[in-house]
């Protein structure tokens, strides 16, 4: 026998009523200043529901090693909850804090974890960065990823076979993608910048804010992460012109557009690596790790075909990553990119005992700022991204630990055999409480100025499609639902829209069936278009404190608030218990139903259906 | 209404046998190279019992930001577990790595934390360090911590008079300490070196095979953590001479001395800050950090008698830290300390936005291992130390953390206000499975290596004593089973072995009351000479792995396992339900109790008694 135990979650027995804990995190409602500068001195507030005990309460914060308690004030008192105070000296750039509640012989803590009854270390601490964070238009922004050779092509509807490199294979827009990866990837469907561009509409009325354009440098394969030049787009997209003319007409609907760069390596036909085997003596052999030149030289995870970049060497940080003439600059000018997301971020840096990861965040970021401060800077990180975003580097990391897996791993189609990135192994299907652990693991060791700032994806083109993992679309609708609601920048891979399938990551790279309308699932369409513009039109779904109010194995039930709005969420992946939440605790006369039907208490209890699988979202009114 | 949720802690329900889950930990039995190099590859092993569902073992690692999973192959199978086998390349100083247990579509990790039904960050995983670990003499000893002005008169029995500074009040050995805390630090009672060298017998005898001396520098207060100079004993202590004659004679007696030295601040008597104040052009000048010269100074925690010390400056290394010219080689010498602790090595280097703090520990490691690699180097950290200690640094922490919190919250008296350092409020009470998960949590992110090395205490000259906080015998040895049971080297505070109390820190450095056998408690020091003695002759409780096999309110059960040794102690705060454990799980015929009465299984159960407060120790035989 075993039992769990550790931080508390919220949930209700059989004919109970769901009581809401002690809450703080780093949302408007909690922490009076959102961009604080170090030496700022910040107004923090805890609240605690009425019926949970509490004699007194502290906040703790650790300078210089030491930790040090205050007592908090209580601040006031309304219809649910007593709200606590205390401020907080930004001694360090990245302050760490946590709350105590006494009652009798009880402490309880309040970290970025939750409620827990023991003794925490301090990396489950809330955390405030004083290092800025993404720029707003980003964080409540609505991303959709394009991988241009497959998204729309261009005027001649074929490759411009004429430009065609030695190693492509040219297809036609409806040809199957071979189900061998080394072919897959040399596949050119003839996607072009001309035809992004022309497909801008599309992406606006979806509710889309942001073009995430995957690598647009020459290369040599399809999906151009193993870059040949840093300098010009691939004329196989339509080249610098087809470019600026896409960012042009990008900008002039209000869409913002975002490259994609690698900066752990380059592709073996990079011209610097090219000179680095030719000539040992040149500034590039400098720039690569050579065991024995020039044959035995250190790449991505042993594969030779992308030799990987020394950040050591001055000269390339000059070139690639440090000052106005680097090319993290230089795409960031004007009529360009509005922001990078970084390749291999999570690897960057990294050789063995060499480790200068945050090194090269913090000389992207310095060099984004310096050049456009309200550029938004992403990481790739598909595993465990906390200890590498404390918001002096990059603004944020892609979110598949604490959204696409858990999200995956308890939506998932139970018959599927379902791996996932970096894993060998099938994906485990878990309860909610664990998926809820699960994220709060990764949330809580990251500043709330980060977490608003990561990008959340359901699949993207390095994994299969989310319809086919989610096996159904009723199912997709739901995790769809967490990707809008949920805390981060939500990110659609174009064709998730239309509930295009894959099985990998090559299946899922198929070119837009724009001219198969009926391939077009249209109730998935007509769910994408109604919860992405819901998204963006909702602030408190970007800025908004989350609150979990229900955890079961079935349903998941959380509030996004600000001072202007309060939302609650119902996510349920099959038919469950309703849900009984007592109406004073929540403060709640009525439930707007934004998803579904309006609620109103019945008596002292707000009853939630208990359908499922089912998404529903309601706005919350006094 | 709300669950606790998180790692897996074994109990049972009434009636029921405790199960135990699958295990790994740092040491032999399921690490095969106890210090290994970079580089290296090492063969690690997971036990999961028989019952405990497995299709399938993966060992994940990550290398370069970027996981790898490998899968485990069954190396052998005995009569209660199944054995996994997998290998791992130590690709990093300190490596990262985790269990994947997989069984059906579920999927359990085995951490550092135990066995989690969620996915965590990789703080939680285990961690082997490649920085060496501390000497065996010191892993394997116990400590006798000494405040030698109270510890044992010189051959008068009464202060030199003579030698008496000005700061300084002379007491009589029998006169209370002062209840003003300004007055107690400068009470100044006469122990000395001479006094303490006269009763080596006595340390001995108990068990103890380490002498810790708090500092002997000349200072301004009884404590003498101000220090006023580095490079002499404190002629109030008896001078050189008296410490040559300290160490020749522990020596003699094969115990070690290890001193105290605090590298984050000296006092403002001592000749580099009077140089510093004098003349800001001084090379000393540079030691401190001056907001306005001569009289606005950085100093710990605000306390103007205590400057900071500035670790940025190189000539202030080679004085106090950096090669064999510094305070820490010099007094490393032969005939003189056998290691150091370090006072507040928690803030040592820290200021706000600078932060050399692990280059400060990781430069006196180099003076240490350069002067004497048989040295032993402990941090006091009372806080959390899991971010500070790697192995690289540090051989490891004072375990306030870990130990001594956990178990005064479990152990203390219920009806006391006690109150722990650093901290404003009531220590809470709390039940036996909130403490075992703190004690993981401060367990988890630190290398096995470093772990073995901590030093844990019940009490130490800065909290009340251990006896006052327990409230009673009872409770004071069921602390001290677990003060020998439990990883890291046991501590005593002289005067801990015959029940001297003291409510606070001022308190509890009372003079030995050598001549005063009346108020020894006879209990308590028979106590403490079995288990101190227990502690040094058994090496499994040293080196042994640390297993839970049930966890519950009021009473913790756990195994100590070698691959030559095995042993299971139960510790129980008050009476409880008696504990039934499976013989075959357990793998024992029959208990030899080594503290408390023999056991045998009652056919295939072993019933541990449950009497409380209590504590047992057995050594299993198969």
């Amino acid at each position: 026998m075993s039992r769990p135990a550790g931080e508390l979650l919220p949930h209700h027995e059989s004919g109970d009523r769901a009581a809401l804990l002690p809450h703080h995190d780093g949302s408007a409602l909690h922490v009076e200043t959102a961009e604080p500068a170090l030496g700022d001195v910040v107004t923090l507030r805890l609240r605690v529901p009425h019926g949970s005990p509490v004699d007194g309460v502290a906040l703790r914060t650790v300078d210089d090693g030491e930790p040090h308690e205050q007592e908090a004030t209580l601040d006031r008192v309304d219809s649910s909850d007593s709200w606590w105070r205390a401020t907080l000296r930004l001694h360090h750039p990245v302050q760490h804090y946590r709350w105590s509640i006494r009652s009798g012989p009880h402490l309880r803590w309040v970290t970025g974890r939750g409620v827990v009854d023991h003794d925490p270390t301090d990396v489950d601490d809330f955390r405030i960065s004083t290092h800025g964070g993404a720029p707003d238009w980003a964080r409540r922004g609505v991303v959709y990823q394009v991988f241009p050779d497959r998204f729309a092509p261009g005027s001649d509807g074929r490759p411009r076979v004429d430009l065609l490199p030695e190693w492509a294979e040219p297809a036609d827009w409806e040809d199957p993608i071979s189900d061998v990866h080394e072919r897959a990837v040399r596949q050119v469907f003839g996607g072009s910048f001309w035809g992004l561009r022309d497909r801008l509409d599309h992406i606006a009325d979806l509710g889309a804010t942001v073009v995430w354009t995957t690598p647009f440098f020459p290369a040599r394969s399809s999906h151009r992460y193993d870059a040949a030049a840093f300098d010009r787009v691939d004329p196989l997209l339509g080249g610098d012109e087809a470019f600026a003319a896409l960012v042009a007409a990008a900008h002039e609907r209000g869409l913002r557009v975002i490259g994609d760069l690698t900066t752990n390596h380059c592709g073996v036909g990079h011209e610097w690596f090219r000179t680095a085997r030719a000539d040992a003596t040149s500034p590039e052999a400098g720039f690569f790790t050579f065991h024995e030149h020039p044959d035995e030289y250190e790449s991505w995870l042993g594969v030779r075909s992308l030799p990987k970049l020394d950040h050591t060497d001055a000269e390339l940080r000059r070139r690639l990553t440090e000052g106005p003439e680097s090319v993290v600059a230089r795409w960031l000018a004007p009529g360009a990119l509005d922001g990078w997301r970084i390749d291999v971020a999570n690897m960057t840096g990294r050789l063995g005992p060499l480790d200068m990861n945050h090194e090269v965040a913090r000389t992207v970021r310095r060099t984004v700022d310096a050049t456009r401060p309200d550029a938004y800077l992403i990481a790739e990180h598909a595993h465990d991204f906390t200890g590498d975003v404390d918001g002096g580097g990059w603004h944020g990391s892609m979110n598949y630990a604490g959204f696409t897996r858990p999200v995956w791993s308890w939506l998932r189609d139970p018959e599927a055999d379902t791996s996932f990135l970096g894993t060998s192994t099938t994906l485990p299907r878990r309860t909610g409480d664990a998926v809820v652990r699960s994220m709060r693991a990764f949330h809580a060791p990251v500043p709330w100025s980060v977490a608003t700032a990561h990008q959340n994806q359901l699949c993207s083109h390095d994994t299969p499609r989310w319809r086919t993992v989610a096996g159904s679309d009723d199912a997709t609708i739901v995790g769809l639902g967490l990707l809008v609601s949920l805390v981060g920048v939500p990110c659609v891979f174009a064709g998730d829209e239309i509930g295009v399938e894959g099985g990998d990551s090559d299946q899922a790279r198929v070119p837009f069936p724009w001219h198969r309308p009926e391939r077009w699932n249209r109730r998935l369409y007509d769910a994408h278009r109604r919860l992405l513009r819901l998204r963006r039109d909702t602030a408190a779904l970007a800025d908004g404190g989350l609150r979990w109010v229900y955890v079961g194995d079935d349903a998941l039930c959380f509030l996004r608030e600000t001072p202007d709005d309060r939302l609650i969420v119902l996510a349920a992946r099959a038919a469950h218990e309703p849900i009984a939440l007592d109406a004073t605790a929540l403060a709640a006369r009525s439930l707007e139903g934004l998803v579904g039907d309006d609620l109103t208490p019945d008596g002292e209890l707000v009853r939630l259906p208990g359908d499922g699988p089912a998404f529903h979202l309601w706005r919350l009114h006094r």
